[in-house]
Protein backbone atom coordinates (compact mmCIF):
# COMPACT_ATOMS: atom_id res chain seq x y z
CA UNK A 1 0.00 0.00 0.00
CA UNK A 2 1.46 3.34 -0.84
CA UNK A 3 1.84 6.68 1.50
CA UNK A 4 -1.01 8.18 3.05
CA UNK A 5 -1.13 11.85 3.81
CA UNK A 6 -3.32 13.57 6.42
CA UNK A 7 -3.80 17.42 5.87
CA UNK A 8 -6.42 18.77 8.10
CA UNK A 9 -8.95 20.70 6.88
CA UNK A 10 -10.32 23.23 9.39
CA UNK A 11 -12.63 26.50 9.14
CA UNK A 12 -11.03 29.60 8.24
CA UNK A 13 -7.35 27.44 6.88
CA UNK A 14 -5.08 29.27 4.64
CA UNK A 15 -6.55 27.18 1.57
CA UNK A 16 -2.88 27.25 -0.36
CA UNK A 17 -1.23 26.12 2.77
CA UNK A 18 -2.94 23.09 2.70
CA UNK A 19 -3.60 22.63 -1.47
CA UNK A 20 0.32 23.30 -2.12
CA UNK A 21 1.68 20.53 -0.17
CA UNK A 22 -1.41 18.11 -1.38
CA UNK A 23 -0.85 18.54 -4.72
CA UNK A 24 2.64 17.70 -4.62
CA UNK A 25 1.93 14.61 -2.45
CA UNK A 26 -0.96 13.24 -4.55
CA UNK A 27 1.50 13.78 -7.30
CA UNK A 28 3.71 11.29 -5.77
CA UNK A 29 3.57 7.45 -6.64
CA UNK A 30 1.07 5.67 -5.17
CA UNK A 31 0.11 8.27 -2.78
CA UNK A 32 -2.71 8.98 -1.16
CA UNK A 33 -4.28 12.17 0.29
CA UNK A 34 -6.97 12.75 2.16
CA UNK A 35 -8.40 16.31 4.04
CA UNK A 36 -9.56 14.77 7.82
CA UNK A 37 -11.66 16.82 9.97
CA UNK A 38 -13.89 16.54 13.07
CA UNK A 39 -16.72 15.48 10.22
CA UNK A 40 -17.48 15.66 6.55
CA UNK A 41 -19.58 18.56 6.36
CA UNK A 42 -18.05 20.83 4.07
CA UNK A 43 -15.45 24.02 5.05
CA UNK A 44 -14.72 27.20 4.07
CA UNK A 45 -11.22 28.89 3.91
CA UNK A 46 -10.27 31.85 5.22
CA UNK A 47 -10.87 33.24 1.53
CA UNK A 48 -14.10 31.23 1.37
CA UNK A 49 -12.97 28.42 -0.87
CA UNK A 50 -15.28 25.87 -0.48
CA UNK A 51 -14.04 22.32 -0.05
CA UNK A 52 -15.25 18.76 1.50
CA UNK A 53 -13.15 16.68 3.74
CA UNK A 54 -12.46 13.12 3.58
CA UNK A 55 -12.58 11.91 6.37
CA UNK A 56 -13.49 12.04 9.96
CA UNK A 57 -10.92 12.12 12.92
CA UNK A 58 -13.15 9.27 14.01
CA UNK A 59 -12.54 7.01 10.83
CA UNK A 60 -9.10 8.69 9.87
CA UNK A 61 -6.45 5.89 9.42
CA UNK A 62 -2.67 6.09 11.00
CA UNK A 63 -1.44 8.38 8.38
CA UNK A 64 2.60 8.53 7.61
CA UNK A 65 2.31 12.04 6.99
CA UNK A 66 -0.09 14.16 9.27
CA UNK A 67 0.37 18.18 8.02
CA UNK A 68 -1.54 20.78 9.67
CA UNK A 69 -1.52 24.22 7.82
CA UNK A 70 -1.90 27.46 8.95
CA UNK A 71 -4.30 30.56 9.04
CA UNK A 72 -6.76 32.59 10.59
CA UNK A 73 -8.67 29.18 11.68
CA UNK A 74 -5.60 28.09 13.68
CA UNK A 75 -6.49 30.76 16.48
CA UNK A 76 -9.59 28.07 17.17
CA UNK A 77 -7.70 25.20 17.38
CA UNK A 78 -5.16 26.71 19.69
CA UNK A 79 -8.15 25.86 22.21
CA UNK A 80 -9.37 23.04 20.80
CA UNK A 81 -8.77 20.27 22.65
CA UNK A 82 -10.51 17.54 20.18
CA UNK A 83 -8.05 18.67 17.99
CA UNK A 84 -5.30 18.92 19.76
CA UNK A 85 -5.90 15.35 21.13
CA UNK A 86 -6.13 14.14 17.48
CA UNK A 87 -2.78 15.35 16.43
CA UNK A 88 -1.43 13.85 19.65
CA UNK A 89 -3.02 10.75 18.78
CA UNK A 90 -1.66 10.50 14.56
CA UNK A 91 2.02 11.70 16.09
CA UNK A 92 2.15 8.67 17.93
CA UNK A 93 2.27 7.15 14.84
CA UNK A 94 2.91 8.48 11.99
CA UNK A 95 6.36 8.87 10.09
CA UNK A 96 6.69 12.24 10.01
CA UNK A 97 4.08 14.99 11.81
CA UNK A 98 4.72 18.22 10.06
CA UNK A 99 2.92 22.24 9.50
CA UNK A 100 2.63 24.63 6.74
CA UNK A 101 2.90 28.56 8.22
CA UNK A 102 1.25 28.92 11.56
CA UNK A 103 -0.27 25.28 11.81
CA UNK A 104 3.34 24.77 13.67
CA UNK A 105 1.60 26.88 16.40
CA UNK A 106 -1.15 23.95 16.83
CA UNK A 107 1.73 21.89 16.85
CA UNK A 108 3.32 23.54 19.57
CA UNK A 109 0.16 23.87 21.32
CA UNK A 110 -0.37 19.69 21.03
CA UNK A 111 3.19 19.59 22.83
CA UNK A 112 5.28 18.31 19.48
CA UNK A 113 7.73 20.85 19.48
CA UNK A 114 9.64 21.29 22.91
CA UNK A 115 13.11 21.22 22.28
CA UNK A 116 12.29 20.95 18.79
CA UNK A 117 13.93 23.15 16.12
CA UNK A 118 10.90 24.78 14.21
CA UNK A 119 9.70 27.84 11.88
CA UNK A 120 6.33 29.21 10.94
CA UNK A 121 5.15 32.21 8.91
CA UNK A 122 7.67 35.34 9.82
CA UNK A 123 4.88 37.43 11.15
CA UNK A 124 4.78 33.96 13.92
CA UNK A 125 7.96 32.95 14.22
CA UNK A 126 8.32 35.27 17.47
CA UNK A 127 5.68 33.02 19.08
CA UNK A 128 7.55 29.87 18.53
CA UNK A 129 9.40 29.91 21.70
CA UNK A 130 6.66 30.36 23.86
CA UNK A 131 6.21 26.39 23.45
CA UNK A 132 9.34 25.70 24.00
CA UNK A 133 10.78 25.37 20.13
CA UNK A 134 13.49 26.65 19.05
CA UNK A 135 13.41 28.63 16.36
CA UNK A 136 14.73 28.67 13.12
CA UNK A 137 14.78 31.34 9.92
CA UNK A 138 14.39 28.81 7.42
CA UNK A 139 11.60 28.03 5.30
CA UNK A 140 11.93 24.23 5.83
CA UNK A 141 13.12 22.68 9.15
CA UNK A 142 13.04 19.55 9.93
CA UNK A 143 14.00 17.62 13.31
CA UNK A 144 13.62 14.05 13.95
CA UNK A 145 9.78 13.11 12.63
CA UNK A 146 8.75 16.66 12.86
CA UNK A 147 9.18 19.12 9.70
CA UNK A 148 7.81 22.53 9.51
CA UNK A 149 7.80 24.96 6.80
CA UNK A 150 7.57 28.96 6.90
CA UNK A 151 4.59 30.83 5.84
CA UNK A 152 2.09 29.48 3.04
CA UNK A 153 4.04 29.34 -0.47
CA UNK A 154 6.65 27.34 1.22
CA UNK A 155 4.37 24.49 1.45
CA UNK A 156 5.80 23.84 -2.28
CA UNK A 157 9.32 23.64 -1.11
CA UNK A 158 8.01 21.51 2.29
CA UNK A 159 5.90 19.03 0.16
CA UNK A 160 8.82 18.38 -2.73
CA UNK A 161 11.24 18.02 0.68
CA UNK A 162 9.14 15.60 2.34
CA UNK A 163 8.54 13.42 -1.24
CA UNK A 164 12.38 13.25 -1.82
CA UNK A 165 13.03 11.81 2.26
CA UNK A 166 10.05 9.09 1.33
CA UNK A 167 10.54 8.47 -1.81
CA UNK A 168 13.55 10.12 -3.09
CA UNK A 169 15.37 12.49 -4.66
CA UNK A 170 14.02 11.49 -8.69
CA UNK A 171 10.47 11.04 -7.39
CA UNK A 172 10.47 14.66 -5.73
CA UNK A 173 12.16 15.81 -9.06
CA UNK A 174 9.43 14.44 -11.51
CA UNK A 175 6.71 16.18 -9.21
CA UNK A 176 8.58 19.30 -9.69
CA UNK A 177 9.00 19.32 -13.24
CA UNK A 178 5.28 18.00 -13.84
CA UNK A 179 4.14 20.91 -11.66
CA UNK A 180 6.63 23.43 -13.92
CA UNK A 181 8.17 24.58 -10.35
CA UNK A 182 10.90 26.82 -11.64
CA UNK A 183 9.74 30.06 -9.82
CA UNK A 184 10.42 33.52 -11.10
CA UNK A 185 8.41 35.93 -8.47
CA UNK A 186 7.63 39.21 -10.71
CA UNK A 187 9.00 41.51 -7.53
CA UNK A 188 11.44 40.75 -4.44
CA UNK A 189 8.86 41.05 -1.71
CA UNK A 190 8.27 37.38 -0.03
CA UNK A 191 10.26 38.09 3.06
CA UNK A 192 10.39 41.19 5.43
CA UNK A 193 14.09 41.28 4.65
CA UNK A 194 13.49 42.25 1.30
CA UNK A 195 10.12 44.09 1.43
CA UNK A 196 10.13 47.93 1.49
CA UNK A 197 8.97 49.19 5.05
CA UNK A 198 6.12 50.24 3.38
CA UNK A 199 4.77 47.13 2.04
CA UNK A 200 5.90 45.30 5.57
CA UNK A 201 3.80 47.67 7.48
CA UNK A 202 0.62 47.38 5.24
CA UNK A 203 1.37 43.68 5.32
CA UNK A 204 1.38 43.59 9.80
CA UNK A 205 -1.86 46.04 9.42
CA UNK A 206 -3.45 43.64 7.59
CA UNK A 207 -3.01 40.58 10.07
CA UNK A 208 -3.00 42.68 13.46
CA UNK A 209 -6.30 41.80 14.75
CA UNK A 210 -5.74 37.56 14.10
CA UNK A 211 -1.96 38.07 15.33
CA UNK A 212 -3.47 40.15 18.31
CA UNK A 213 -5.81 37.11 19.29
CA UNK A 214 -3.19 34.74 18.90
CA UNK A 215 -0.87 36.60 21.38
CA UNK A 216 -3.83 36.61 23.72
CA UNK A 217 -4.26 33.12 23.47
CA UNK A 218 -0.65 32.19 23.99
CA UNK A 219 0.00 34.58 26.43
CA UNK A 220 -2.73 32.77 28.64
CA UNK A 221 -1.79 29.01 28.07
CA UNK A 222 1.83 29.16 27.35
CA UNK B 1 -17.24 47.40 -5.87
CA UNK B 2 -14.02 45.75 -5.93
CA UNK B 3 -12.56 43.19 -8.54
CA UNK B 4 -14.56 40.46 -9.04
CA UNK B 5 -12.74 37.62 -10.16
CA UNK B 6 -13.98 34.13 -12.04
CA UNK B 7 -12.05 30.94 -11.67
CA UNK B 8 -13.40 28.29 -14.09
CA UNK B 9 -13.77 25.26 -11.48
CA UNK B 10 -14.41 22.12 -13.68
CA UNK B 11 -14.05 18.35 -13.20
CA UNK B 12 -10.63 16.97 -13.24
CA UNK B 13 -9.20 20.44 -13.08
CA UNK B 14 -5.26 20.38 -11.84
CA UNK B 15 -6.51 22.09 -8.10
CA UNK B 16 -3.41 24.07 -7.99
CA UNK B 17 -4.08 25.69 -10.97
CA UNK B 18 -6.69 27.28 -9.48
CA UNK B 19 -5.76 27.41 -5.81
CA UNK B 20 -2.73 29.03 -6.43
CA UNK B 21 -4.05 32.31 -8.04
CA UNK B 22 -7.37 31.96 -5.69
CA UNK B 23 -5.13 32.81 -2.92
CA UNK B 24 -3.19 35.67 -4.57
CA UNK B 25 -6.23 37.52 -6.34
CA UNK B 26 -8.94 36.76 -2.86
CA UNK B 27 -5.90 38.72 -0.75
CA UNK B 28 -5.96 42.01 -3.24
CA UNK B 29 -8.39 44.67 -1.33
CA UNK B 30 -11.77 44.85 -1.81
CA UNK B 31 -11.30 41.46 -4.56
CA UNK B 32 -13.76 38.82 -4.68
CA UNK B 33 -13.10 35.46 -6.39
CA UNK B 34 -15.71 32.76 -7.05
CA UNK B 35 -15.53 29.51 -8.17
CA UNK B 36 -17.47 28.95 -11.55
CA UNK B 37 -19.09 26.13 -13.11
CA UNK B 38 -22.64 24.73 -15.03
CA UNK B 39 -24.04 24.20 -11.73
CA UNK B 40 -23.13 24.45 -8.00
CA UNK B 41 -22.45 20.38 -7.14
CA UNK B 42 -19.19 19.52 -5.87
CA UNK B 43 -16.62 18.57 -8.38
CA UNK B 44 -13.65 16.44 -7.62
CA UNK B 45 -9.85 17.98 -8.84
CA UNK B 46 -7.44 15.19 -10.74
CA UNK B 47 -6.14 14.61 -7.63
CA UNK B 48 -9.33 14.24 -5.54
CA UNK B 49 -9.59 17.48 -3.57
CA UNK B 50 -13.46 18.26 -3.69
CA UNK B 51 -14.51 22.05 -4.10
CA UNK B 52 -17.34 23.91 -4.39
CA UNK B 53 -18.23 26.45 -6.89
CA UNK B 54 -19.72 29.50 -5.79
CA UNK B 55 -21.73 29.97 -8.78
CA UNK B 56 -23.21 28.91 -12.17
CA UNK B 57 -22.75 29.68 -15.66
CA UNK B 58 -26.23 31.38 -15.64
CA UNK B 59 -25.78 33.50 -12.73
CA UNK B 60 -22.15 34.63 -13.08
CA UNK B 61 -21.54 38.38 -13.11
CA UNK B 62 -19.34 39.97 -15.64
CA UNK B 63 -16.10 39.48 -14.56
CA UNK B 64 -13.40 41.74 -14.39
CA UNK B 65 -11.17 38.96 -14.83
CA UNK B 66 -12.00 35.48 -15.85
CA UNK B 67 -8.99 32.71 -15.01
CA UNK B 68 -9.00 29.00 -17.03
CA UNK B 69 -7.02 26.59 -14.96
CA UNK B 70 -5.77 23.33 -17.00
CA UNK B 71 -5.43 19.90 -15.73
CA UNK B 72 -6.68 16.81 -16.93
CA UNK B 73 -9.87 17.92 -17.58
CA UNK B 74 -9.59 19.96 -20.40
CA UNK B 75 -9.78 17.49 -22.58
CA UNK B 76 -13.52 17.41 -22.21
CA UNK B 77 -13.83 21.24 -22.54
CA UNK B 78 -12.20 21.18 -25.81
CA UNK B 79 -15.71 19.97 -27.22
CA UNK B 80 -18.29 21.59 -24.59
CA UNK B 81 -19.69 23.97 -26.58
CA UNK B 82 -21.86 25.40 -23.53
CA UNK B 83 -18.26 25.87 -21.75
CA UNK B 84 -16.34 27.33 -24.59
CA UNK B 85 -19.51 29.45 -25.13
CA UNK B 86 -19.03 31.10 -21.93
CA UNK B 87 -15.68 31.55 -21.41
CA UNK B 88 -16.55 33.74 -25.24
CA UNK B 89 -19.32 35.63 -23.81
CA UNK B 90 -17.48 36.61 -20.18
CA UNK B 91 -14.08 37.45 -23.05
CA UNK B 92 -16.47 39.90 -24.19
CA UNK B 93 -17.06 42.02 -20.87
CA UNK B 94 -14.12 41.53 -18.91
CA UNK B 95 -10.70 43.10 -18.83
CA UNK B 96 -8.78 40.05 -18.72
CA UNK B 97 -9.42 36.61 -20.01
CA UNK B 98 -6.60 34.37 -18.39
CA UNK B 99 -5.49 31.27 -18.08
CA UNK B 100 -2.55 29.07 -16.38
CA UNK B 101 -1.52 25.91 -17.29
CA UNK B 102 -3.25 24.01 -20.16
CA UNK B 103 -6.07 26.41 -19.41
CA UNK B 104 -5.08 28.01 -22.72
CA UNK B 105 -5.74 25.39 -24.91
CA UNK B 106 -9.29 26.27 -23.59
CA UNK B 107 -8.94 29.93 -24.43
CA UNK B 108 -7.34 28.83 -27.58
CA UNK B 109 -10.63 26.44 -28.72
CA UNK B 110 -12.78 29.24 -27.96
CA UNK B 111 -10.87 31.48 -30.43
CA UNK B 112 -9.56 33.57 -28.16
CA UNK B 113 -5.55 33.02 -29.18
CA UNK B 114 -5.44 33.50 -32.85
CA UNK B 115 -2.53 35.59 -33.40
CA UNK B 116 -1.72 36.16 -29.98
CA UNK B 117 0.92 35.53 -27.87
CA UNK B 118 0.19 32.62 -25.41
CA UNK B 119 2.50 30.10 -23.15
CA UNK B 120 0.57 26.85 -20.95
CA UNK B 121 2.39 23.84 -19.75
CA UNK B 122 6.24 22.93 -21.15
CA UNK B 123 3.97 19.67 -22.13
CA UNK B 124 1.79 21.15 -24.26
CA UNK B 125 3.69 23.82 -25.51
CA UNK B 126 3.77 22.96 -29.17
CA UNK B 127 0.26 22.33 -29.24
CA UNK B 128 -0.49 26.10 -29.12
CA UNK B 129 0.14 26.42 -32.71
CA UNK B 130 -2.76 24.84 -33.39
CA UNK B 131 -4.66 27.59 -32.65
CA UNK B 132 -2.99 30.18 -34.13
CA UNK B 133 -1.66 31.56 -31.22
CA UNK B 134 2.03 32.47 -31.47
CA UNK B 135 3.93 30.31 -28.84
CA UNK B 136 6.39 32.14 -25.90
CA UNK B 137 8.19 30.52 -23.86
CA UNK B 138 8.11 32.22 -20.65
CA UNK B 139 6.23 31.95 -17.15
CA UNK B 140 3.61 34.68 -17.58
CA UNK B 141 2.96 36.28 -20.90
CA UNK B 142 0.71 39.21 -21.88
CA UNK B 143 -1.07 39.87 -24.78
CA UNK B 144 -3.80 42.65 -24.72
CA UNK B 145 -6.48 41.36 -22.33
CA UNK B 146 -5.21 38.22 -22.71
CA UNK B 147 -2.59 36.54 -19.91
CA UNK B 148 -1.10 33.26 -20.04
CA UNK B 149 0.85 31.34 -17.54
CA UNK B 150 2.90 28.07 -18.01
CA UNK B 151 2.26 25.24 -15.46
CA UNK B 152 0.55 25.00 -12.69
CA UNK B 153 3.00 26.72 -10.53
CA UNK B 154 3.31 29.62 -12.47
CA UNK B 155 -0.11 30.30 -11.37
CA UNK B 156 1.16 32.49 -8.59
CA UNK B 157 3.56 34.83 -10.62
CA UNK B 158 0.86 35.16 -13.24
CA UNK B 159 -1.55 35.70 -9.86
CA UNK B 160 0.77 38.69 -8.67
CA UNK B 161 1.60 39.95 -12.55
CA UNK B 162 -2.51 40.74 -12.77
CA UNK B 163 -2.81 42.06 -9.30
CA UNK B 164 -0.02 44.69 -9.89
CA UNK B 165 -1.34 45.03 -13.08
CA UNK B 166 -4.95 45.88 -11.92
CA UNK B 167 -4.42 47.37 -8.11
CA UNK B 168 -0.87 48.64 -8.29
CA UNK B 169 2.75 46.63 -7.83
CA UNK B 170 2.37 47.76 -3.97
CA UNK B 171 -0.52 45.63 -3.53
CA UNK B 172 1.47 42.87 -5.40
CA UNK B 173 4.26 43.15 -3.01
CA UNK B 174 1.80 43.13 0.10
CA UNK B 175 0.26 40.07 -1.60
CA UNK B 176 4.02 38.76 -1.89
CA UNK B 177 5.01 39.10 1.38
CA UNK B 178 1.92 37.85 3.19
CA UNK B 179 2.07 34.44 1.25
CA UNK B 180 6.07 34.60 1.84
CA UNK B 181 6.57 33.67 -1.44
CA UNK B 182 10.76 33.73 -1.73
CA UNK B 183 10.50 30.27 -3.20
CA UNK B 184 13.48 27.86 -2.73
CA UNK B 185 12.97 24.71 -4.46
CA UNK B 186 14.68 22.20 -2.89
CA UNK B 187 15.70 20.75 -6.48
CA UNK B 188 16.75 22.57 -9.89
CA UNK B 189 14.40 20.30 -11.83
CA UNK B 190 11.53 22.38 -12.73
CA UNK B 191 11.90 22.95 -16.64
CA UNK B 192 12.90 20.14 -19.12
CA UNK B 193 15.79 21.97 -19.51
CA UNK B 194 17.44 21.78 -16.29
CA UNK B 195 15.71 18.68 -15.26
CA UNK B 196 17.65 15.02 -16.14
CA UNK B 197 16.87 13.44 -19.27
CA UNK B 198 15.18 10.28 -16.98
CA UNK B 199 13.21 13.12 -14.99
CA UNK B 200 11.66 14.30 -18.15
CA UNK B 201 10.93 10.60 -19.66
CA UNK B 202 9.24 9.70 -16.34
CA UNK B 203 7.22 13.21 -16.52
CA UNK B 204 6.23 12.63 -20.02
CA UNK B 205 5.50 8.73 -19.30
CA UNK B 206 3.18 10.16 -16.50
CA UNK B 207 0.80 12.22 -18.64
CA UNK B 208 1.14 10.72 -21.90
CA UNK B 209 -2.49 9.51 -22.04
CA UNK B 210 -3.79 12.73 -21.49
CA UNK B 211 -1.35 14.31 -24.06
CA UNK B 212 -2.17 11.63 -26.64
CA UNK B 213 -5.97 12.16 -26.19
CA UNK B 214 -5.49 16.10 -26.54
CA UNK B 215 -3.93 15.63 -29.87
CA UNK B 216 -6.71 13.80 -31.17
CA UNK B 217 -8.72 16.15 -30.19
CA UNK B 218 -6.80 19.44 -31.44
CA UNK B 219 -6.02 17.25 -34.45
CA UNK B 220 -9.61 16.80 -34.97
CA UNK B 221 -10.85 20.39 -34.71
CA UNK B 222 -8.12 22.47 -35.83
Amino acid sequence: MGLQFGILCFPDVQQLDMTAPYEVFASARGATVQLVWKNRGPVRSSTSLGMTPDVSFADAPAFDVLCVPGGGGVNALLRDEETLDFVRRQAQMARFVTSVCTGSLVLGQAGLLSGRRATTHWNAHDLLSAFGAIPVKERVVRDGPIITAGGVTSGIDFGLAVVAELLGREEAEIIQLTLEYAPAPPFDAGTPETASPAVVAAAKARIARSRAEREALIGITS
